[in-house]
């Protein structure tokens, strides 16, 4: 069984992948993705360039891995605990402060503009990070409409996105605040309309 | 009376503001905001850049009062029938059919772009442009819970993003499509949860 433990490059690998993660993340919220480089990165991670380009074709590939790393992290995170209103406000309150928190949100934000502005990139960004993450809602709402909860002719899809897109929109557009009130009247009022009809 | 006609000198200044509302906005939509000079908007105009500078100190002004020559149409295009989902899925309709058109959608795409990026255009941009647009749907929600069509604690500015955002959203970010049964579902679902509780 010894031959299964880790060798040391393994763990070598491992620390340089997570460096060039956060070099990533953290420099492309300091200038914007246009001017981000794969250069930056090496020397921001203290690796040399070769490494990245071992692993990666592009700078847009490190950051969509940087992203999705805790992709997995995104479905854990939703609770179900049988109460739809409850759980949906315990995972945007958490959004709330994650979105609050500028190390999270800059990098999100620039990686969000880029994809804005070029629609290659977007169809990437969508696929690997904006679309599990609204499957992970799809998916509460539809145990919720299984049981019941939610009237069986209702497209969850869209009931996702009335809670997502008033949180994105405010965000990008900076067109409110985000705060726990306001995170709980959008579910609320957002629920409101898809109980099934008696 | 006669000194009241406008002179000569006032139509070709309104040719010339005319004409440099076009070129910005064409521009903007072409190179995107950064890339965006008085000097090329002069001369996509084929006016002076000293005429530009004589009425607007900066480029971000130039295209605010270009994105905005028409805000008070925003309010004429929102009907008043007396049935609220079928005036917001006109209207929603009519803005599928806007953003489909490339001419009009690349420069709003490029203003909306250079907020997400900069926060202190984007302020500019709310309040001149993006608030006022989010007002007129408000206000017809307003007129709608005044009448008893709407209870009268729903949040009716929660009510109205549960509506743009997740049209926002979807063009932004490309997580979907845009079409007139999306906006009519979007519709139906946003405004089953606001009727006034028996």
């Amino acid at each position: 069984m010894a031959n299964k433990t880790p060798p040391d490059s393994t763990r070598r690998s491992e620390r340089s992948r997570r460096a060039i993660y956060d070099a990533a993340l953290a420099l492309v919220g300091e200038v914007g993705y246009n001017k981000l480089t794969i250069e930056g990165i090496a020397a921001r991670a203290g690796v040399g360039k070769q490494t990245i380009y071992r692993w990666w074709p592009s700078k847009a590939a490190v950051l969509l891995d940087a992203f999705t790393q805790d992709v997995e992290g995104y479905e854990a995170g939703m609770p179900d605990t049988g109460d739809l209103a409850a759980d949906l406000k315990f995972v945007l309150r958490a959004s709330v402060d994650e979105f609050a928190d500028e190390k999270w949100q800059a990098p999100y934000r620039a990686l969000a503009v880029a994809g804005a502005n070029d629609a290659e990139l977007s169809a990437r960004f969508v696929e690997r990070l904006l679309e599990p993450g609204i499957q992970v809602y799809v998916k509460r709402m539809r145990a919720a409409q299984e049981r019941g909860e939610i009237g069986a002719d209702v497209d969850v899809r869209v009931a996702t996105e009335m809670v997502l897109g008033p949180f994105t929109q405010r965000w990008l557009m900076r067109t409110g605040e985000l705060t726990y009130a306001y995170v709980d009247t959008l579910v609320d009022l957002a629920l409101a309309g898809l109980r099934p009809r008696a």
